[in-house]
């Protein structure tokens, strides 16, 4: 996942960690399905992104995506190494999350270059959103792993000013990409119920650490931080 | 360009920095021409490795494949900054190089994933002994930078246990993946001097700086750390 600024943090407080988060062991179970699941996401990302930059109008293009796609690999191995000192081998650990990622990617397959940045811009930054709100309520050192593999680095911000200048110039293309961005979200929640469905001790990590407790809430801050990031689109 | 060992320094002991390299200004125009070479070298690798990660037999082939590339993109990113530094745009600086480089990953484009393998070490390597070398007749800051982003990361060493293993059960491998490795160290001539060929400041700022002035000596070199490495890889 890239590289997004956490809009939740700038725009609507994130939770506090909680009183349970103190009390949760850094060694439970979900810490290290947290981590493996995040590992699959960066590898995915790696390749959807290059994939992806076949669609570059040109070779600025495709060197951008590049370099957001090594950031993520550059993510991927602060992961394995975490995974590592916990004795866990990554490529077993992560392989149960391919389902469900390599879903969202298949379902959300850019057909324009200009769906091609939309998704790398609003698909990640919902992921950051999610995971660091689960962040919020995890021990400190889980979080700093999570936070660190989601921060900024800045190479997504010639998406906004490529997706702006098309939309200002195109009535057509703003209602294409807004409703693409919508599917981009309804994608994303439908997924990543499916993971934890499938997976106990992310679904115990989470509860226990309070982290989406007030459930409602946090698909509304969800909803709200995706709504500022289609205005910085130009796609409100 | 990965990434492998040089095998040069190992093996050989290299040219030492002329009293002309002394003398050679750092500000050469030679120097921007090298760095854009190089950053053009890195995004095509890049682009190649992802490519060639297709036909990996399994994640982890992928993953070490992504590595490798991400590390690219971090060489990129040096090159790119010392070249930001004096003034230079990146983008149109490397498209001069495109066509070289281009040419030589589509005329060498591997049809298995062994192939893939041999082409990632030895064509990396084979780059990265020609560029130590006229590194060492460099002005000093002007060789660090070049050493830099050549310099081993570790990636490719599972490679070596990959070839190995699989051109000892069989003969066949180990002849064509022989005929392989030669064909790619006469592309990677044939290439070199191409881009010698149309690029006056590159072969004014590596004659002047005496880099190559002994050039069958230079042959000669390429030849024996290419030989060392097949019998690293089990080739010889």
């Amino acid at each position: 996942m890239t590289s997004t600024p956490p809009a939740a943090s700038a725009s609507a407080p994130a939770a506090q960690p909680s009183a349970a988060a103190a009390a949760l062991p850094a060694d439970h179970p979900g810490v290290v399905e947290l981590f493996a699941l995040l590992a699959y996401g960066e590898v995915a990302a790696f390749y959807r992104l290059t994939e992806e930059a076949r669609m570059a109008p040109n070779l600025r293009g495709r060197i951008n995506m590049a370099s957001m796609a090594a950031a993520e690999m550059n993510h991927y191995e602060v992961l394995r190494d975490e995974l590592e000192r916990r004795g866990v081998d990554v490529v077993p650990a992560m392989t149960r999350y391919a389902s469900a990622l390599e879903n969202y990617h298949r379902l959300t397959t850019p057909s324009t270059w200009l769906e091609a940045l939309v998704k790398t811009y609003v698909g990640d930054a919902l992921a950051a959103d999610f995971y660091l709100e689960i962040a919020d309520a995890m021990p400190g050192a889980v979080a700093d792993v999570v936070r660190s593999v989601l921060s900024e680095t800045g190479h997504s911000q010639f998406v906004v000013a490529e997706v702006r200048s098309a939309v200002t110039a195109s009535d057509r293309q703003r209602h294409r990409l807004a409703l693409w961005s919508r599917r981009l979200l309804g994608e994303a929640i439908t997924q990543a119920q499916y993971v934890m469905a499938d997976h106990d001790e992310l679904v115990d990590l989470v509860m226990s650490a309070g982290g989406l407790s007030q459930i409602t809430e946090f698909f509304d801050r969800l909803q709200q931080t995706h709504s500022t990031r289609m205005q910085e689109l130009g796609l409100a």
